[in-house]
């Protein structure tokens, strides 16, 4: 699923160029004839005739690599090449949480790309290695980021209503989710809780020191095709006022609005008034690049003074996947890391 | 919806016998003729035969009259049968709050009935007005209820996601609910962050003081057709282990089960241990009354050692709604409430 | 639905400027305050900005007329409107068979629009209406010209499989849909066994002769947001080869291609050759202009080698309503019938 | 599904008794261990105490197997357990259009049984092998028996929507079918269009003569749990009435009525009256024996009036599978074809 949607954004991209897929199941096959969509995503046709190749360093000749793998092929392939001298971009999971690799969201942490120094020099790798996170913390990063910067955010939480999409293909099956809500998704509710600490956590000494915010997590799968919606009850060390905090929501930009980059939405949050929204099949296109941008709303009182409570939607497959890594590459293309 | 499930379950009762159906839009007509059923609900061939009569006092010669009304018809109708000497028992909303109708969950606060005589006197009504509350509001009471008096509970942080049948027939647009979740209720959140107070509270001087908990709901409405599923969050004033609290809820008994009512579950609260469980689909009929236990699962530490998180899942039109009305009817037969 | 969709099209139309929005609810209001999307259908600016109007030709100062009116109204306010010089351009029922109305899909039968001048001659209208066909009828339709033009069609049974969308709004509630497939859709089958012959028929003496075919349709709701899927068993007077049948499918152009019309896609039929397509989700938004093609596959022989069986998919309220009128209204500029 | 589906049936039976539970993945488990139910179906605490034994003729000792196996499985091991003297009933496909296999549904053709005796003396097989069809072929034959019998069906025009149950599990993904219709079902199309011709054949020389009907089938997978609904044209040699027509299938009976067997329903069709019925939702579980009876409504005229119209339903994992193998056991029993 996410592969095709990186494929599907490369394919137009202004700079970017995609000279290699590879994959192991398909190996020679043109991508056009390998891939089986399960959405209507497109590719360009230069793309369509690129013959797929082996996961291997030595069968690719690009500056840059896109690693939608799943978990386990992850923990071995990606410091492969990595260490073989690729710069390698990926949304897998084994790597996120270790303290040398950058697990960015491009608007909440980007200076933590530094640490490929370091990362380069520990490990003596040739190439480095960047990480982004879980699709259902990376909404939930994006809206703590601002409200922990002007209120002091000490707890969350946050029960999450996920589509199926994120479970990938096959994934869930349909007797386990038509007329259901399944309360469990395996290994999901500890990466909610600890990715966003490492995000919003800082860089000292060529590692980074998560910072110190009491998240707790429960994660429901539904029968939504894309589109992850949470709702959060969030304590905060000065008081929360809606207004204000609406206010903070929509003024909050990041490096990626300033450098204007491609994948970047001119709002990273959009913050509704309506009493029903965020919808996931209303709002999950949201932005200036449609499904890049986190959609709040039902920002309300929590029940002190120090609380709020919101609900928010992001696009797993877009914002909170391939858009997300692509908008990194992006960032770090600008900033000469790619060179 | 909650109407045809009454006459259903009513049709079969052992102690009690529908003798008149009311109606303001089939007058005239037989009951068979006026259903349209949304649901395989069946009923008796004499219920089936009965005249729908209009919705007055005057109409009927009945010892209990279950009122399964719009909330605007209930404002009026509910105080006018009370008063003509009915036993009116209501699932309607607008009277539930008031300081002197009980509002009742058989195995929760039975002892609110005793609300009723003062009622009577105050209001000068020759019948009375018991109350059963939203089909969200049952299954958070219930669960809490055993727990505040083990541990006390402080704070609830819940949320729900809810089926389309709490919304009555037509009640949700289709379009409104293929792939998508909508994180709003009308009115929903209020009632569930004030019914359990009053259910938990106590009576003194003929009126009830609420229990002094804090609630938050964030209620969703989901693409199930029956069960609300709910995921809380709760801090108690002891320490609250996730093995003991499996075993306080397993071991709650009430009223019901002592009385050994029809309506009554041998287990008003079912747990289960594996990880993915309750799910809609799966346990929406637990209980040896199918459809009147409700079921705990996920049991885990909270953020402190003062705290809990589980999930939980009742069939919001039998437990939620009809089910609970009659083993309330129950409940007061027993105790002489209807002679 | 219908009418959000028609102002989102016609939003950045490159021949037609929306000047007024009508309709009895909202007057007064501004467009944007008026609307309650349930799609994420865009506006822009100006129109967002238009009041709304009453439907009345007195307040109205256009053209042309769009008319996604109810049945019940459009009754009556569509001869109005034309009556006094508006050209009516309308996807409501209740004209539609009509002998001198022309009932048109473009690629279709351009042609009986040349029946306009008749009736305004004999009803005495300043102006005139146009109709376009029932959004099942649109794709059925669409494929069986070419297909009646090369072959000799002598009967279809179709079943249909239709998104909710083609009820509207409120329309279908989701407790008769959700793990449901109901048999039924009021009115449709006689539509889809009438229209057909009407469009494939020929003008006469300024009325319309039904071309003689047998239509028998059997019309199901299923549980899916939008594109009607139609499978058919379709009887011919030549022998007809699949892959004979492909190839007269793929290369069916009409007026709307020859004259390069904005709402033309460039081709009107797609045909495909996987097994298990077309598919309502994956194919749906398909075409040059996304929405406006049909999609056909699973082109197979019938039971005898006069007989031919496919699937075939449409946009119901693209290609089956605001899309096709709109492409109406546009060639309908092109041969001068605007001015 | 389908085999714990049979164990839950077979769990209260007054007639059989497991007595043993095979599978290949988990032999040596308790079976209540070994299950992972995506129903709410129950069992028998003796049965779910059972360990589950390898799939070989030498680990069981029964009278009777019933076998529903996968397809590849099905092929030799069927064979086997009959050649060893095992009473073996199987719903899966490799056997069913074997000449000398009864194909049964009980209601139909119970006089196929006889083949049992020609079957084991060509094959030189200690037991014998008995066949039930393809649940879509099911509801089908049942439908067809008996309006063949009073009008000559000959040809069928069908168009099925089935329940994702009939896949499997995992069987259908998610991602295929929330808000999808997917017009294909591998190898069913085959099965629905020859399954009834066996069926509705005779019995000649020890071998069945196919009954020469014309069927097409195209099948369609749509999102619902459980009921495949399907809507047939059908062509009569007599003049073929709705009245009458709706006669013939309410008065249908079969042997397993006259000898009131354990699973057969009073009425094995249900005929309805209402415009919109049969529905998946609200018809599924009709009869008296729940699941077991095929409901039948919206009939008729056709194009001519030698043809019928209508829609039926039938369970699929009851009627279409379990049930009705169960029923074949019960009639083979009371026929002594167990001894």
């Amino acid at each position: 699923m996410v592969g095709q949607r990186y494929v599907s954004i490369l394919s137009n991209h202004p700079g970017f160029e995609v000279v290699a897929v590879a994959g192991s199941e398909s190996v020679g096959k043109k991508y056009k004839d390998a891939v089986r969509s399960r959405e209507a995503l497109g590719f360009s046709r230069e793309v369509g005739a690129l013959e797929v190749c082996p996961t291997e360093p030595s069968a690719i000749d690009a500056d840059l690599v896109f690693s939608p793998l799943p978990t386990e092929a992850a923990v071995e392939v990606e410091p492969a090449f990595a260490a073989q001298g690729f710069t390698v971009i990926s949304d897998a999971s084994p790597h996120r949480m270790d303290r040398d690799v950058p697990l960015i969201i491009p608007e909440v942490n980007p200076g933590h790309l530094r640490l490929l120094d370091a990362q380069m020099k520990r490990r003596r790798w040739k190439g480095c290695l960047t990480t982004t996170p879980n699709c259902t913390a990376v909404g939930l990063t994006m809206v703590m980021k601002p409200l922990h910067d002007a209120l002091g955010i000490t707890r969350v939480v946050v029960s999450t209503m996920q589509a199926v999409s994120g479970a990938g293909y096959p994934g869930v099956p349909s007797l386990d989710i038509i007329d259901n809500v399944v309360p469990y998704i395996k290994d999901e509710e500890e990466k909610v809780e600890t990715e966003p600490l490492k995000m919003l956590g800082s860089v000292k000494g060529g590692r980074v020191v998560d910072e110190k915010i009491q998240i707790s997590a429960m994660c429901h799968r539904v029968a939504t095709t894309d589109g992850h919606l949470e709702s959060a009850y969030i304590e905060t060390s000065s008081r929360a006022d809606p207004a204000e905090v609406k206010g903070i929501l929509r003024e909050f930009r990041g490096e990626p609005q300033e450098l204007d980059l491609p994948s970047a939405p001119r709002d990273p949050i959009v913050v509704r008034e309506e009493p029903d929204r965020p919808q996931v099949k209303l709002d999950r296109y949201s932005g200036s690049v449609p499904g890049m941008s986190v959609v709040v709303g039902r920002v309300r009182n929590g029940l002190t003074p120090n609380s709020i409570r919101l609900s928010f939607l992001s696009h797993n497959t877009i914002r909170g996947a391939a858009g997300s890594t692509i908008l990194a590459a992006e960032l770090m293309d600008k900033k000469g890391l790619l060179d």
